[in-house]
């Protein structure tokens, strides 16, 4: 099975390295890697908007490609994940593909959310809390906004969090590595179980 | 034509009139505004964890019943979009149903970033700027991640911005009627055509 291993990752200096040593835990646990940065992209000749979409496309066909998605949720620049990341956990999930995640940040959105707005938050007439935008700060005791740990639950995992130091943030994978282990019980169990059944 | 109305407004204090606000410009535009607390959700004796996949469920089906989707992308806590919003941009995406997005920020996604890291933006060896991490900023000249902007771009539109007051952030609806104006014009022309075609 393929993995479409969606995160901030493509950010980093080598990205390619990030996803080589992603794809070898795969590995070890059966399944196929592929990272946003797979395959031929050619970007010759254009910049901006146009190579902003070449890369969408290219992202989307990956995604197509793939059986399931393993998403690393660690907040990116905020309390929560990174944007483009949502959005793939919400594609993989309207087309009825699996999606499990993971963060290298172990603390409820609502406690890292109070943390990150810092004095900035208030207590509404109606007795939640908020930002000073008069906006609710989500307290459903989940990694993140109820979208997105949503569509983990509804797979029958969880999203996987542990505590990792702020140097590694952004390459640890011992909490990624627990997420793949997960995956590989559920999905390829579930096809074992069914081959022989 | 029903259309999804994402975002992040849910949040706040008197969430259904804002839902309200936003139906009326639908109307007056030919649209049937769905706003994420629409029909009937039923929390009682459920908390934490159980709530929000309640409310995961009530939302898919929302989405499912709609045509197309006109997400806030205004900046929530943040550089970024709510997540929430990208997931169910990326889920509407994937079922092939149209995209259209707007901002109450006009500040292209690099500058806003730049911004908000304040001082902690340098420059990496490979001449690219990057926030204290190593982690890349994305400059496409887009209104967010390029998986947002791309989808929306995919759709023949562009994600609509409008400087707005901050006191008015989350509930200035006059950029939001400018994206269902184009909607309109890409969708209920397409669909006029198509009748007299």
């Amino acid at each position: 099975m393929k993995v479409y291993l969606a995160g901030p990752e493509v950010f980093l200096p080598d990205p390619e390295a990030a996803g080589r040593a992603k794809k070898e835990v795969c590995a070890r646990h059966g399944f196929v890697g592929v990272f946003p940065l797979d395959g031929s992209l050619n970007l010759d000749g254009v910049s901006g908007p146009d190579a902003a979409t070449r890369i969408f496309d290219h992202n989307v066909a990956l995604m197509q490609a793939c059986d399931l998605v393993i998403a690393n949720m660690t907040p990116f620049r905020g309390a929560s994940a990174d944007v483009g990341t949502a959005f793939e956990m919400g594609y993989m999930h309207a087309l009825g593909k699996p999606v499990f995640a993971y963060s290298n940040l172990q603390d409820d959105f609502s406690a890292r959310s109070m943390s990150w707005l810092e004095g900035e938050v208030l207590e509404r007439e109606d007795g939640r809390m908020a930002d000073r935008f008069a906006m609710e700060i989500e307290d459903f005791g989940l990694a993140d906004n109820l979208m997105l740990d949503g569509a983990v639950i509804r797979n029958g995992a969880e999203v996987v969090r542990g505590p990792v130091g702020e140097s590694r943030r952004y390459s640890e994978l011992a909490v990624f590595e627990a997420c793949v282990a997960e995956a590989a019980e559920i999905l390829l169990k579930k096809d074992g179980d069914r081959k022989t059944g």
